[in-house]
């Protein structure tokens, strides 16, 4: 392999030359520089950056902790994250956890026994592993002194809420998400803000999961404990489709005799029929400025505001009245 | 920061009995190795995984190169690369080159500068890229001398075909991906081999694109562009979806008026109303058995199988006949 001595001796120069021409660092004279690079075409020498990470005990990683890539809400995140990294040549090292405490504990003594500049994560973290690296939090704005980007969940529960009042609901079903995960509790405030203070008739329908494959038989669970609702609040849209599934099957008309609103707006909600209402959710964004925040950690730069909040929207479709 | 040499010290042995214990290699006495432990515990010693690799010029890392994580297919399959990753102690370095090849090729130069073990794509790889490192091809079998795992999409298409064929139908529209994606030209083929074998009359629908945003202007394009069709065989999940709800829009029942076959088999696809009808395809499997290949060429463990094609399954619901 060629070391970064070959090239000095090629070229004729010091090495502290070569170092110098390589990290465009302090003066380097232009005929020597031009010696350095001819050195380095003619040897085929690529600065290795394992060895320019355990120099600078830093590398051009950063890992990105998600707890479910298969909800479709974290690879649009991820996607987010990866374009701005790759703007700034940072490479993503993709750490799936599954809300497995352990999962995450390996990860995170990973990304600090390969010097990764700073941790982006989507799941719970661990105080440890906060204190010793650049961290920013994604949707999982905890504690005070925490660096995150989130949307506010609270605003997204009225908006959904406040659509569903301007129907003229009369008897809603608002399906709650699991009380673990912090954003499912705002949203849930959000939903009940508005309806303690209209005179909608309402129920909580506890699910305790947001899992792709339990939705089927919790939508079935839903039409079984209630009667006479004419509306549900869903808690994501892969719920809101299994219960437009569950309604259609029994032979309810959509709107006309049950309106549904759903939260994400992921990308297939608009080829539902007809066209899933929703609140849709900056997931792209939430990644994309979260990575922007946290190379701005890395580079010591100053962060005028730690917490980031975010918009959702609603999306008007097809399912309201 | 302590150093094996510290470490060394405090427990009044050699480097190299330090060595020995941290790699649990050659004869380390008892006693010598408790000191060495109490030492590492009392110093806070972690091995630097950095050092580690740049030593032995390998590290625990594999790059994944995706062309499209927001394609619900993909994070399945990085589920299953993952998942297996895991279990080998190796991390995931995610890229996301969406089918561009100087993206592709930043990503490459990377692996090899972070010495990463080995490389699965799923995604186009020049062949430089390939020589110095062990790889494995993901849906993506492109040259006899590669390594790699893909789903038998000839097979897919007959057997998309045949569902239809069984039906009854007598004008069908195939919609044909895009020619460069080597498995939407299978599928092709494997629809014409059965539909040239029948009475069935069809025309070929060309789309070029897979991508998500696209799909609902090609689905109303489809409804404009011919007349008097009875089924349609989708070039996957998400065009079936976008023509199931223009049929629906232009108050075609489905499937007594039109019939719609999918490819794919999403996480979505079951909660449509009707159910989506389609070809399951084990993204999953392709990426934990990918992996799987891919820790043998590392280990250089024999392989007796270079290629691995897997099968796809016909999934029966609501959308045909």
């Amino acid at each position: 392999m060629t070391t970064i001595k070959d090239v000095a001796e090629f070229a004729g120069v010091s090495v502290a030359t070569v170092s110098r021409t390589l990290n465009n660092s302090g003066y380097v004279g232009e005929e020597s520089r031009k010696k350095v690079e001819r050195a380095i075409k003619t040897l085929e020498y690529y600065p290795n950056e394992v060895a320019r990470s355990l120099f600078q005990k830093t590398s051009k990683m950063i890992g990105l902790l998600l707890p479910d890539i298969s909800n479709p809400y974290f690879p649009l995140l991820a996607k987010g994250v990866e374009d701005c990294a790759q703007e700034k040549g940072y490479m993503v090292i993709l750490g799936n956890v599954e809300d497995n405490l352990e999962k995450e504990s390996t990860y995170v003594k990973f990304f600090s026994q390969y010097n990764v500049s700073g941790v982006l994560s989507a799941s719970a973290i661990q105080k440890d592993a906060k204190s010793s690296i650049p961290f920013v939090l994604l949707d999982r704005a905890m504690e005070k002194e925490d660096y995150s980007i989130s949307t506010d969940d609270l605003l997204g529960g009225k908006l959904a809420a406040r659509a569903i009042e301007e129907t003229k609901a009369e008897n809603v079903i608002v399906m709650a998400g699991p009380k673990k995960v912090p954003g499912a509790n705002d949203r849930l405030t959000g939903n009940l803000q508005v309806l303690n203070h209209s005179n909608i008739n309402y129920k909580i329908f506890e699910t305790n999961t947001y899992q792709v494959d339990k939705a089927e038989k919790i939508a079935r669970n839903l039409f079984e404990t209630f009667e006479n609702f004419d509306s549900v609040i869903a808690s994501n849209d892969v719920f809101a489709l299994a219960v437009m599934k569950e309604a259609m099957r029994r032979k309810y008309r959509i709107p006309e005799d049950l309106q549904i609103i759903g939260y994400d707006d992921m990308p297939f909600s608009r080829y539902m029929f007809p066209g899933l209402t929703t609140i849709a959710q900056p997931a792209y964004e939430v990644g994309y400025r979260g990575a922007e925040m946290l190379f701005n950690l890395i580079e010591k730069k100053s962060i005028t505001q730690k917490k980031v909040i975010l918009k959702p929207e609603f999306v008007q479709r097809e399912t309201l009245r």
